[in-house]
């Protein structure tokens, strides 16, 4: 896959990233499998450079591979570095956030289950906690 | 990913494709979620050039994604040509098989739900039956 255009799954639709909200910049999302027959979800995100995904926590898990392209990601009380190939776990109740790269997207498939909860964004108490770390403090988009 | 190099998911251990049988051929399985607090598992598999995967059949469903190389698959009555990113869904009860090409790895990523049914080969009848049509009888492999 290029680096530098969007990368598309070809004969899928490119949806919004959420439906509503301005706690994300230059995300799209595809639906790969719907789960039918499965029960779990497999969608294709694409951060664009310097874009961010939802600061959010939820109790599904996401389990995370990274396909192409470079960025951070917040899990809880760390934020690692992540590029093509990489997986990532996130636990259940755990904030987490996706950055890419400022010079490069960051491509992932995330699979969830079909059956989980909606996403939960912090309030002004979970943001101070968040910052109390200068190292969150300064990666967190919100 | 290179295209003739087998390609391994960094850190996980390399599995042989099924415990036992002569069925298939140069597959190798990486474990890449196991579904915990999802309830499907995300499975790598790599077919060496020439080799393929068992000719097989279950209830639950296989969602497969194309990530590397090129290949065949026959699902149903169906033979296809494969390569990178396409998409693959093998509904339930229908006869499949994978194969690599000749001078090219096939590597897929394949999502299956945790709490699913044991594979079924074809007996006699069933071989018999899928080699009236010329086209599976020459692509077959048991």
């Amino acid at each position: 896959m290029p680096e530098t255009d969007p990368f598309r799954w070809a004969g899928i639709p490119v949806l919004a990233y959420k439906e509503e909200g301005s706690h994300f910049r230059d995300v799209t999302r595809q639906v790969l499998f719907d789960g039918e027959g499965i029960g779990a979800e497999l969608r294709y995100f694409e951060i664009a450079a310097g874009g961010w995904s939802t600061l959010e926590r939820h109790q599904h898990v996401h389990a995370v591979l990274v396909v192409r392209g470079e960025g951070r990601v917040l899990i809880g009380d760390q934020v690692v570095a992540v590029a093509g190939h990489d997986l990532v776990r996130v636990p259940p109740v755990i904030w987490h956030q996706f950055r890419a790269a400022p010079h490069a997207p960051l491509g992932f498939l995330c699979l969830v289950p079909c059956g989980r909860d909606r996403p939960e964004q912090p309030d002004a108490a979970a943001l101070a906690a968040l910052r109390r770390d200068a190292t969150i403090a300064d990666f967190i988009r919100t």
